[in-house]
Protein backbone atom coordinates (compact mmCIF):
# COMPACT_ATOMS: atom_id res chain seq x y z
CA UNK A 1 0.00 0.00 0.00
CA UNK A 2 0.94 3.58 -0.93
CA UNK A 3 0.17 5.72 2.36
CA UNK A 4 0.37 9.32 1.71
CA UNK A 5 0.28 11.25 4.97
CA UNK A 6 -2.80 13.91 5.31
CA UNK A 7 -1.59 15.97 8.68
CA UNK A 8 0.54 18.78 6.86
CA UNK A 9 -2.92 20.14 5.85
CA UNK A 10 -4.20 23.50 6.06
CA UNK A 11 -7.72 22.41 6.74
CA UNK A 12 -6.55 21.12 10.17
CA UNK A 13 -6.00 23.87 12.89
CA UNK A 14 -2.84 23.08 14.54
CA UNK A 15 -0.93 23.01 11.18
CA UNK A 16 -2.68 25.88 10.08
CA UNK A 17 -1.46 27.69 12.35
CA UNK A 18 2.24 26.73 12.26
CA UNK A 19 1.58 28.16 8.55
CA UNK A 20 1.04 31.15 9.44
CA UNK A 21 3.44 31.34 11.94
CA UNK A 22 6.08 29.42 9.77
CA UNK A 23 6.87 27.67 12.54
CA UNK A 24 9.40 25.18 10.98
CA UNK A 25 9.93 22.79 14.12
CA UNK A 26 6.35 22.00 13.99
CA UNK A 27 5.95 21.36 10.34
CA UNK A 28 8.84 19.08 10.19
CA UNK A 29 8.07 17.44 13.54
CA UNK A 30 4.68 16.54 11.68
CA UNK A 31 6.49 15.06 8.74
CA UNK A 32 9.29 13.11 10.57
CA UNK A 33 6.05 11.61 12.66
CA UNK A 34 4.64 10.22 9.52
CA UNK A 35 7.37 9.03 7.82
CA UNK A 36 8.24 7.14 10.77
CA UNK A 37 4.54 6.04 11.13
CA UNK A 38 4.79 4.83 7.57
CA UNK A 39 4.09 7.24 5.35
CA UNK A 40 5.42 6.77 1.47
CA UNK A 41 4.09 10.28 0.61
CA UNK A 42 3.97 13.32 2.45
CA UNK A 43 0.75 15.56 1.40
CA UNK A 44 1.34 19.10 1.83
CA UNK A 45 -2.11 21.60 1.02
CA UNK A 46 -2.23 25.06 1.91
CA UNK A 47 -4.87 25.71 0.06
CA UNK A 48 -7.03 27.19 3.26
CA UNK A 49 -4.73 31.03 2.50
CA UNK A 50 -6.18 31.51 -0.75
CA UNK A 51 -3.67 34.19 -2.35
CA UNK A 52 -0.78 33.13 -0.54
CA UNK A 53 -0.99 29.61 -1.00
CA UNK A 54 1.61 29.51 -3.86
CA UNK A 55 3.91 31.22 -1.31
CA UNK A 56 2.97 29.25 1.67
CA UNK A 57 3.22 26.11 -0.45
CA UNK A 58 6.93 26.82 -1.50
CA UNK A 59 7.94 27.37 2.01
CA UNK A 60 5.84 24.42 2.85
CA UNK A 61 8.13 21.89 0.25
CA UNK A 62 11.46 23.37 1.71
CA UNK A 63 10.80 23.12 5.05
CA UNK A 64 9.80 19.71 4.37
CA UNK A 65 12.57 18.19 1.99
CA UNK A 66 14.94 20.13 4.34
CA UNK A 67 14.42 17.15 6.60
CA UNK A 68 13.19 14.06 5.33
CA UNK A 69 13.77 12.74 1.81
CA UNK A 70 10.18 11.18 1.49
CA UNK A 71 8.15 12.38 -1.46
CA UNK A 72 5.62 15.16 -1.88
CA UNK A 73 2.03 14.85 -2.71
CA UNK A 74 1.50 18.43 -3.78
CA UNK A 75 -2.32 18.85 -3.01
CA UNK A 76 -4.19 21.63 -4.45
CA UNK A 77 -6.78 23.09 -7.50
CA UNK A 78 -4.61 25.52 -8.34
CA UNK A 79 -1.85 25.19 -10.84
CA UNK A 80 0.33 28.31 -9.75
CA UNK A 81 0.79 26.40 -6.04
CA UNK A 82 1.57 23.54 -8.20
CA UNK A 83 4.15 25.35 -10.49
CA UNK A 84 6.08 27.04 -7.60
CA UNK A 85 6.13 23.51 -5.32
CA UNK A 86 7.70 21.70 -8.40
CA UNK A 87 10.07 24.22 -9.05
CA UNK A 88 11.87 24.32 -5.38
CA UNK A 89 11.36 20.12 -4.95
CA UNK A 90 14.38 18.43 -4.94
CA UNK A 91 12.90 15.22 -3.14
CA UNK A 92 12.45 11.92 -5.17
CA UNK A 93 9.40 12.30 -8.15
CA UNK A 94 6.52 13.89 -6.24
CA UNK A 95 3.10 13.23 -6.48
CA UNK A 96 0.19 15.79 -7.51
CA UNK A 97 -2.81 15.63 -5.57
CA UNK A 98 -4.82 16.24 -8.14
CA UNK A 99 -6.45 16.82 -11.88
CA UNK A 100 -10.03 16.37 -12.63
CA UNK A 101 -11.78 15.94 -15.89
CA UNK A 102 -13.12 19.67 -16.04
CA UNK A 103 -11.61 21.32 -18.78
CA UNK A 104 -10.31 24.57 -17.04
CA UNK A 105 -8.55 22.29 -14.34
CA UNK A 106 -6.92 19.94 -17.05
CA UNK A 107 -6.19 22.05 -18.96
CA UNK A 108 -4.01 24.59 -16.65
CA UNK A 109 -1.94 21.57 -15.33
CA UNK A 110 -1.35 19.72 -18.35
CA UNK A 111 2.40 21.84 -19.44
CA UNK A 112 3.12 21.31 -15.65
CA UNK A 113 2.80 17.40 -16.38
CA UNK A 114 4.49 17.84 -19.56
CA UNK A 115 7.41 19.65 -18.20
CA UNK A 116 8.36 17.79 -14.74
CA UNK A 117 8.15 14.54 -13.71
CA UNK A 118 5.53 13.21 -11.29
CA UNK A 119 2.81 10.90 -10.79
CA UNK A 120 -0.73 12.27 -10.42
CA UNK A 121 -3.96 11.91 -8.41
CA UNK A 122 -6.73 11.87 -11.16
CA UNK A 123 -10.58 12.47 -9.49
CA UNK A 124 -13.62 11.15 -11.14
CA UNK A 125 -15.28 14.03 -11.66
CA UNK A 126 -15.81 16.69 -15.00
CA UNK A 127 -17.47 19.64 -16.10
CA UNK A 128 -20.74 17.98 -15.25
CA UNK A 129 -19.68 17.61 -12.20
CA UNK A 130 -19.62 14.54 -9.46
CA UNK A 131 -20.93 11.71 -11.70
CA UNK A 132 -24.08 9.20 -9.42
CA UNK A 133 -22.91 6.20 -11.04
CA UNK A 134 -20.30 3.75 -10.84
CA UNK A 135 -20.62 3.62 -14.97
CA UNK A 136 -20.41 7.29 -15.39
CA UNK A 137 -17.62 7.31 -12.78
CA UNK A 138 -15.71 4.72 -14.77
CA UNK A 139 -15.76 6.03 -18.32
CA UNK A 140 -14.37 9.44 -16.52
CA UNK A 141 -11.76 7.68 -15.24
CA UNK A 142 -10.79 5.98 -18.87
CA UNK A 143 -11.16 9.40 -20.10
CA UNK A 144 -8.42 10.51 -17.47
CA UNK A 145 -6.41 7.86 -18.13
CA UNK A 146 -6.44 8.73 -21.55
CA UNK A 147 -5.87 11.89 -21.73
CA UNK A 148 -2.89 11.56 -19.64
CA UNK A 149 -1.67 8.73 -21.74
CA UNK A 150 -1.43 11.80 -24.22
CA UNK A 151 0.55 13.93 -22.20
CA UNK A 152 3.22 11.04 -22.05
CA UNK A 153 1.98 9.81 -18.51
CA UNK A 154 2.71 6.23 -17.82
CA UNK A 155 -0.35 4.02 -16.80
CA UNK A 156 1.97 3.30 -13.20
CA UNK A 157 2.37 7.46 -12.49
CA UNK A 158 -1.45 7.76 -12.60
CA UNK A 159 -3.77 7.00 -9.32
CA UNK A 160 -7.31 7.28 -10.05
CA UNK A 161 -9.73 8.66 -7.09
CA UNK A 162 -13.04 7.45 -7.31
CA UNK A 163 -14.38 10.59 -5.70
CA UNK A 164 -16.27 9.24 -2.52
CA UNK A 165 -19.36 10.71 -1.48
CA UNK A 166 -20.97 10.26 1.96
CA UNK A 167 -23.29 7.21 3.15
CA UNK A 168 -24.86 9.34 5.35
CA UNK A 169 -26.49 11.30 2.39
CA UNK A 170 -27.35 7.81 0.51
CA UNK A 171 -26.97 4.59 1.16
CA UNK A 172 -25.37 3.38 -2.05
CA UNK A 173 -22.25 5.73 -2.14
CA UNK A 174 -20.04 3.65 -0.57
CA UNK A 175 -20.66 0.74 -3.31
CA UNK A 176 -20.77 3.04 -6.16
CA UNK A 177 -16.89 4.65 -5.06
CA UNK A 178 -15.84 0.13 -4.12
CA UNK A 179 -17.72 -0.77 -7.72
CA UNK A 180 -15.80 1.78 -9.27
CA UNK A 181 -12.58 1.10 -7.91
CA UNK A 182 -13.15 -2.53 -8.99
CA UNK A 183 -13.87 -1.49 -12.34
CA UNK A 184 -10.79 0.86 -12.91
CA UNK A 185 -8.43 -1.89 -11.49
CA UNK A 186 -9.76 -4.69 -13.70
CA UNK A 187 -9.54 -2.63 -17.09
CA UNK A 188 -6.64 -1.08 -16.36
CA UNK A 189 -4.40 -3.13 -13.84
CA UNK A 190 -1.43 -1.10 -14.06
CA UNK A 191 -3.11 2.08 -12.52
CA UNK A 192 -3.32 2.84 -9.02
CA UNK A 193 -6.18 3.29 -7.03
CA UNK A 194 -6.00 6.10 -4.23
CA UNK A 195 -8.58 7.90 -2.28
CA UNK A 196 -9.20 9.82 0.67
CA UNK A 197 -10.43 7.39 3.07
CA UNK A 198 -12.95 10.08 5.71
CA UNK A 199 -15.24 11.20 3.26
CA UNK A 200 -17.43 8.41 3.35
CA UNK A 201 -18.24 8.75 7.34
CA UNK A 202 -19.34 12.41 6.86
CA UNK A 203 -22.15 13.22 8.89
CA UNK A 204 -22.05 9.83 10.69
CA UNK A 205 -21.12 9.42 14.18
CA UNK A 206 -18.17 6.96 15.23
CA UNK A 207 -16.84 8.22 11.78
CA UNK A 208 -13.56 6.08 12.39
CA UNK A 209 -15.38 2.74 12.23
CA UNK A 210 -16.91 3.51 8.92
CA UNK A 211 -13.30 4.65 7.90
CA UNK A 212 -11.95 1.52 9.22
CA UNK A 213 -14.30 -0.52 7.02
CA UNK A 214 -14.40 0.98 4.57
CA UNK A 215 -10.38 1.41 3.81
CA UNK A 216 -10.41 -2.32 4.08
CA UNK A 217 -13.58 -2.94 1.55
CA UNK A 218 -11.36 -0.73 -0.34
CA UNK A 219 -8.60 -2.44 -0.77
CA UNK A 220 -10.30 -5.57 -1.46
CA UNK A 221 -11.60 -4.00 -4.57
CA UNK A 222 -8.25 -2.86 -5.43
CA UNK A 223 -7.01 -0.06 -4.13
CA UNK A 224 -3.90 -0.02 -3.41
CA UNK A 225 -3.25 3.76 -2.27
CA UNK A 226 -4.66 5.85 0.44
CA UNK A 227 -4.60 9.26 1.81
CA UNK A 228 -4.51 8.73 5.70
CA UNK A 229 -3.45 9.22 8.62
CA UNK A 230 -0.71 7.44 9.53
CA UNK A 231 -0.80 8.07 12.62
CA UNK A 232 -3.87 6.89 13.64
CA UNK A 233 -2.55 3.22 14.88
CA UNK A 234 -5.89 1.16 14.91
CA UNK A 235 -6.33 2.38 11.41
CA UNK A 236 -2.71 1.29 10.20
CA UNK A 237 -2.99 -2.19 12.19
CA UNK A 238 -5.86 -2.89 9.99
CA UNK A 239 -4.06 -2.05 7.02
CA UNK A 240 -1.48 -4.29 8.03
CA UNK A 241 -3.57 -7.05 8.91
CA UNK A 242 -5.42 -6.43 5.25
CA UNK A 243 -2.50 -6.68 3.55
CA UNK A 244 -1.90 -10.21 5.03
CA UNK A 245 -5.76 -11.42 4.89
CA UNK A 246 -5.21 -10.50 1.02
CA UNK A 247 -1.92 -12.15 0.27
CA UNK A 248 0.06 -8.95 -0.11
CA UNK A 249 2.28 -9.85 2.36
CA UNK A 250 4.24 -12.99 1.86
CA UNK A 251 4.11 -15.37 4.94
CA UNK A 252 3.19 -12.26 7.18
CA UNK A 253 6.53 -10.99 7.19
CA UNK A 254 5.87 -7.46 7.96
CA UNK A 255 2.69 -7.84 9.87
CA UNK A 256 4.85 -9.87 12.03
CA UNK A 257 7.55 -7.23 11.85
CA UNK A 258 4.79 -4.67 13.31
CA UNK A 259 3.72 -6.70 16.13
CA UNK A 260 7.27 -7.54 16.74
CA UNK A 261 8.10 -3.24 16.70
CA UNK A 262 5.01 -3.02 18.84
CA UNK A 263 3.36 -0.79 15.97
CA UNK A 264 -0.40 -2.99 16.17
CA UNK A 265 -3.21 -2.12 18.39
CA UNK A 266 -5.85 -4.45 18.92
CA UNK B 1 -26.30 -10.72 8.06
CA UNK B 2 -27.10 -13.72 9.76
CA UNK B 3 -25.51 -14.59 13.05
CA UNK B 4 -24.41 -17.57 14.45
CA UNK B 5 -23.49 -17.37 18.55
CA UNK B 6 -20.72 -19.55 18.99
CA UNK B 7 -19.90 -19.19 22.63
CA UNK B 8 -22.16 -22.85 24.07
CA UNK B 9 -19.13 -24.59 22.81
CA UNK B 10 -17.77 -27.47 24.80
CA UNK B 11 -13.60 -26.50 23.11
CA UNK B 12 -14.77 -23.47 25.64
CA UNK B 13 -13.35 -24.12 29.16
CA UNK B 14 -16.11 -22.38 30.97
CA UNK B 15 -19.04 -23.60 28.77
CA UNK B 16 -17.79 -27.12 28.89
CA UNK B 17 -17.14 -27.22 32.42
CA UNK B 18 -20.75 -26.30 32.66
CA UNK B 19 -22.15 -28.85 30.46
CA UNK B 20 -20.20 -31.33 32.54
CA UNK B 21 -21.98 -30.11 35.97
CA UNK B 22 -25.52 -29.62 33.48
CA UNK B 23 -25.20 -26.14 34.88
CA UNK B 24 -28.83 -24.49 33.74
CA UNK B 25 -28.09 -21.63 34.55
CA UNK B 26 -24.72 -20.61 33.46
CA UNK B 27 -25.84 -22.04 30.01
CA UNK B 28 -28.92 -20.24 29.65
CA UNK B 29 -26.82 -17.21 30.98
CA UNK B 30 -25.07 -17.77 27.45
CA UNK B 31 -27.65 -17.80 25.80
CA UNK B 32 -29.78 -14.66 26.73
CA UNK B 33 -26.70 -12.57 26.68
CA UNK B 34 -26.16 -13.78 22.90
CA UNK B 35 -29.28 -13.38 22.08
CA UNK B 36 -29.24 -9.65 23.65
CA UNK B 37 -26.03 -8.84 21.64
CA UNK B 38 -27.96 -9.74 18.40
CA UNK B 39 -27.34 -13.65 17.47
CA UNK B 40 -30.13 -15.18 14.93
CA UNK B 41 -29.34 -18.43 15.64
CA UNK B 42 -27.61 -20.00 19.10
CA UNK B 43 -25.22 -22.45 18.13
CA UNK B 44 -24.58 -25.91 20.54
CA UNK B 45 -21.53 -28.00 20.57
CA UNK B 46 -20.88 -30.68 22.34
CA UNK B 47 -18.29 -32.29 20.53
CA UNK B 48 -16.25 -33.00 23.16
CA UNK B 49 -18.13 -35.21 25.03
CA UNK B 50 -17.37 -38.06 22.67
CA UNK B 51 -19.30 -40.97 23.57
CA UNK B 52 -21.44 -38.79 25.68
CA UNK B 53 -22.14 -35.84 23.04
CA UNK B 54 -25.76 -37.03 21.95
CA UNK B 55 -26.87 -36.82 25.56
CA UNK B 56 -25.15 -33.31 26.21
CA UNK B 57 -26.41 -31.98 23.13
CA UNK B 58 -30.42 -33.29 24.15
CA UNK B 59 -29.88 -31.27 27.48
CA UNK B 60 -28.51 -28.45 26.07
CA UNK B 61 -31.15 -28.09 23.26
CA UNK B 62 -33.93 -28.63 25.96
CA UNK B 63 -32.04 -26.38 28.45
CA UNK B 64 -31.90 -23.56 25.79
CA UNK B 65 -34.84 -23.55 24.24
CA UNK B 66 -36.82 -23.97 27.95
CA UNK B 67 -35.36 -20.20 28.27
CA UNK B 68 -35.54 -18.30 24.75
CA UNK B 69 -36.69 -18.83 21.30
CA UNK B 70 -34.08 -18.02 19.49
CA UNK B 71 -33.80 -20.55 17.13
CA UNK B 72 -30.52 -23.63 17.33
CA UNK B 73 -27.42 -24.35 15.27
CA UNK B 74 -27.03 -28.43 16.16
CA UNK B 75 -23.33 -28.21 15.83
CA UNK B 76 -21.80 -31.70 15.52
CA UNK B 77 -19.91 -34.09 12.81
CA UNK B 78 -22.31 -37.01 14.22
CA UNK B 79 -25.57 -38.01 13.12
CA UNK B 80 -26.66 -39.59 16.27
CA UNK B 81 -25.96 -36.21 18.62
CA UNK B 82 -27.75 -34.23 15.43
CA UNK B 83 -30.87 -36.82 15.67
CA UNK B 84 -31.22 -36.25 18.81
CA UNK B 85 -30.99 -32.60 18.96
CA UNK B 86 -33.36 -32.06 15.89
CA UNK B 87 -35.79 -34.79 17.77
CA UNK B 88 -36.16 -32.96 20.58
CA UNK B 89 -36.41 -29.05 19.63
CA UNK B 90 -39.12 -27.32 19.53
CA UNK B 91 -37.72 -23.56 18.54
CA UNK B 92 -38.35 -22.24 14.83
CA UNK B 93 -36.54 -24.33 11.83
CA UNK B 94 -32.68 -25.23 12.93
CA UNK B 95 -29.20 -24.48 11.58
CA UNK B 96 -27.62 -27.85 11.38
CA UNK B 97 -23.69 -27.23 11.06
CA UNK B 98 -22.58 -29.21 9.47
CA UNK B 99 -22.24 -31.39 6.34
CA UNK B 100 -19.71 -32.21 3.92
CA UNK B 101 -19.05 -33.75 0.69
CA UNK B 102 -17.06 -36.69 2.10
CA UNK B 103 -19.79 -39.82 1.11
CA UNK B 104 -20.09 -41.29 5.03
CA UNK B 105 -21.02 -37.60 6.48
CA UNK B 106 -23.26 -37.15 3.44
CA UNK B 107 -25.20 -39.85 3.44
CA UNK B 108 -25.06 -40.21 6.98
CA UNK B 109 -27.06 -37.37 7.64
CA UNK B 110 -29.32 -37.12 4.64
CA UNK B 111 -32.11 -39.21 5.87
CA UNK B 112 -32.24 -36.56 8.76
CA UNK B 113 -32.35 -33.23 5.74
CA UNK B 114 -35.59 -35.20 4.56
CA UNK B 115 -37.38 -35.65 7.85
CA UNK B 116 -36.98 -32.84 9.22
CA UNK B 117 -37.03 -29.07 8.17
CA UNK B 118 -33.49 -27.48 8.70
CA UNK B 119 -31.20 -25.31 7.16
CA UNK B 120 -27.94 -26.59 6.56
CA UNK B 121 -24.16 -25.13 6.92
CA UNK B 122 -22.42 -27.11 4.10
CA UNK B 123 -17.95 -27.56 4.14
CA UNK B 124 -16.18 -27.59 0.73
CA UNK B 125 -14.51 -30.94 1.30
CA UNK B 126 -14.82 -34.11 0.02
CA UNK B 127 -13.15 -37.74 0.72
CA UNK B 128 -10.17 -36.10 -0.74
CA UNK B 129 -9.60 -33.34 1.58
CA UNK B 130 -9.58 -29.86 1.98
CA UNK B 131 -8.84 -28.46 -1.32
CA UNK B 132 -6.02 -26.25 -2.46
CA UNK B 133 -8.05 -23.85 -4.89
CA UNK B 134 -10.95 -21.83 -4.70
CA UNK B 135 -11.65 -23.53 -8.07
CA UNK B 136 -11.50 -27.08 -6.55
CA UNK B 137 -13.34 -25.27 -3.57
CA UNK B 138 -16.13 -23.87 -5.81
CA UNK B 139 -16.60 -27.67 -7.70
CA UNK B 140 -17.25 -29.18 -4.24
CA UNK B 141 -19.64 -26.49 -3.04
CA UNK B 142 -21.29 -26.85 -6.76
CA UNK B 143 -21.97 -30.41 -6.12
CA UNK B 144 -23.38 -30.24 -2.34
CA UNK B 145 -26.13 -27.77 -3.66
CA UNK B 146 -26.81 -29.78 -6.25
CA UNK B 147 -26.69 -33.31 -4.18
CA UNK B 148 -29.15 -31.15 -1.03
CA UNK B 149 -31.26 -29.66 -3.65
CA UNK B 150 -31.73 -33.13 -5.22
CA UNK B 151 -32.91 -34.35 -1.13
CA UNK B 152 -35.73 -31.11 -1.51
CA UNK B 153 -33.72 -28.19 0.11
CA UNK B 154 -34.01 -25.04 -1.30
CA UNK B 155 -30.75 -22.67 -1.64
CA UNK B 156 -32.11 -20.64 1.01
CA UNK B 157 -31.76 -23.31 3.05
CA UNK B 158 -28.27 -24.02 2.32
CA UNK B 159 -24.88 -21.93 3.99
CA UNK B 160 -21.94 -22.79 1.79
CA UNK B 161 -18.73 -22.63 4.14
CA UNK B 162 -15.71 -21.92 2.19
CA UNK B 163 -13.15 -23.79 4.64
CA UNK B 164 -10.73 -21.30 5.82
CA UNK B 165 -7.21 -22.11 6.27
CA UNK B 166 -5.13 -19.88 8.58
CA UNK B 167 -3.17 -16.85 6.51
CA UNK B 168 -0.19 -18.09 8.71
CA UNK B 169 0.33 -21.54 7.29
CA UNK B 170 -0.15 -20.12 3.83
CA UNK B 171 -0.50 -16.42 2.27
CA UNK B 172 -2.79 -16.89 -0.14
CA UNK B 173 -5.42 -18.84 2.16
CA UNK B 174 -7.42 -15.48 2.87
CA UNK B 175 -7.59 -15.01 -1.28
CA UNK B 176 -8.46 -18.77 -1.71
CA UNK B 177 -11.50 -18.67 0.91
CA UNK B 178 -12.94 -14.95 -0.48
CA UNK B 179 -12.47 -16.16 -4.34
CA UNK B 180 -14.25 -19.31 -3.42
CA UNK B 181 -17.11 -16.97 -1.60
CA UNK B 182 -17.10 -14.77 -4.36
CA UNK B 183 -17.89 -17.46 -6.63
CA UNK B 184 -20.62 -19.77 -5.25
CA UNK B 185 -22.28 -15.81 -4.48
CA UNK B 186 -22.06 -15.14 -8.23
CA UNK B 187 -23.37 -18.56 -9.63
CA UNK B 188 -25.77 -19.19 -6.79
CA UNK B 189 -27.11 -15.65 -5.30
CA UNK B 190 -29.98 -17.43 -3.42
CA UNK B 191 -27.22 -19.67 -1.63
CA UNK B 192 -26.00 -18.07 1.62
CA UNK B 193 -22.10 -17.75 2.32
CA UNK B 194 -21.25 -18.30 5.62
CA UNK B 195 -17.99 -19.53 7.87
CA UNK B 196 -16.03 -19.01 11.58
CA UNK B 197 -13.65 -16.37 10.99
CA UNK B 198 -11.28 -17.23 13.77
CA UNK B 199 -9.67 -20.25 11.40
CA UNK B 200 -8.03 -17.50 9.18
CA UNK B 201 -5.48 -16.41 12.12
CA UNK B 202 -4.30 -19.22 13.71
CA UNK B 203 -0.87 -19.15 14.55
CA UNK B 204 -0.19 -15.19 14.14
CA UNK B 205 -0.35 -12.90 17.21
CA UNK B 206 -2.89 -10.13 17.90
CA UNK B 207 -5.51 -12.57 15.82
CA UNK B 208 -8.75 -10.19 16.59
CA UNK B 209 -6.63 -7.71 14.01
CA UNK B 210 -6.62 -10.29 11.46
CA UNK B 211 -10.40 -12.02 12.45
CA UNK B 212 -11.85 -8.30 12.65
CA UNK B 213 -10.17 -7.35 8.34
CA UNK B 214 -11.30 -11.06 7.27
CA UNK B 215 -15.05 -10.49 8.16
CA UNK B 216 -15.01 -7.14 6.50
CA UNK B 217 -13.06 -8.82 4.02
CA UNK B 218 -15.67 -11.57 3.56
CA UNK B 219 -18.53 -9.27 3.49
CA UNK B 220 -17.25 -7.79 0.53
CA UNK B 221 -16.99 -11.24 -1.15
CA UNK B 222 -20.72 -12.19 -0.35
CA UNK B 223 -20.73 -13.75 2.94
CA UNK B 224 -24.00 -13.28 4.91
CA UNK B 225 -23.36 -15.21 7.51
CA UNK B 226 -20.90 -15.40 10.51
CA UNK B 227 -20.61 -17.92 12.93
CA UNK B 228 -18.72 -15.41 15.48
CA UNK B 229 -18.81 -14.06 19.31
CA UNK B 230 -21.89 -11.87 19.37
CA UNK B 231 -20.45 -10.51 22.72
CA UNK B 232 -17.17 -9.43 20.93
CA UNK B 233 -18.30 -5.35 20.47
CA UNK B 234 -15.61 -3.81 18.62
CA UNK B 235 -16.38 -6.98 16.18
CA UNK B 236 -19.79 -6.79 16.01
CA UNK B 237 -19.22 -2.76 15.64
CA UNK B 238 -17.45 -3.43 12.55
CA UNK B 239 -20.08 -5.86 10.91
CA UNK B 240 -22.90 -2.83 11.65
CA UNK B 241 -20.55 -0.58 10.08
CA UNK B 242 -19.67 -2.94 7.32
CA UNK B 243 -23.10 -3.60 6.24
CA UNK B 244 -23.44 0.49 6.47
CA UNK B 245 -20.84 0.77 4.10
CA UNK B 246 -21.95 -2.07 1.55
CA UNK B 247 -25.09 -0.41 1.13
CA UNK B 248 -27.12 -3.37 3.34
CA UNK B 249 -28.31 -1.02 6.09
CA UNK B 250 -30.72 1.74 4.08
CA UNK B 251 -30.53 5.45 5.18
CA UNK B 252 -27.98 4.32 8.01
CA UNK B 253 -30.63 3.74 10.25
CA UNK B 254 -29.34 0.34 11.96
CA UNK B 255 -26.17 1.77 12.34
CA UNK B 256 -27.65 4.98 14.44
CA UNK B 257 -29.69 2.88 16.29
CA UNK B 258 -27.11 0.87 18.00
CA UNK B 259 -25.18 4.37 18.03
CA UNK B 260 -28.35 5.56 20.35
CA UNK B 261 -28.02 2.06 22.61
CA UNK B 262 -24.11 2.57 22.97
CA UNK B 263 -23.67 -0.65 21.45
CA UNK B 264 -20.66 1.22 19.08
CA UNK B 265 -17.12 0.50 20.11
CA UNK B 266 -14.77 2.57 18.24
Amino acid sequence: MIIVGEKINSTLKLPRQAMEKRDEAKIIDLAKRQRSAGASYLDLNAAMFREAEPEVMEWLVKTVQAATDTPLAIDSPSPEAIKRALRVNTNAKPMINSITAEKERFDGLSPLLAEYEASIVALCMDDSGMPETADERFRIAERLIEDLTKLGMKHDDIYIDPMVRPIGTGSHYGMVALDTMRGVKERFPEVHIMCGLSNISYGLPARKLINQVFMISAMNAGMDGAILDPLDKKLMSLLYAGEAVLGLDEYCMNYLEKYREEALEV
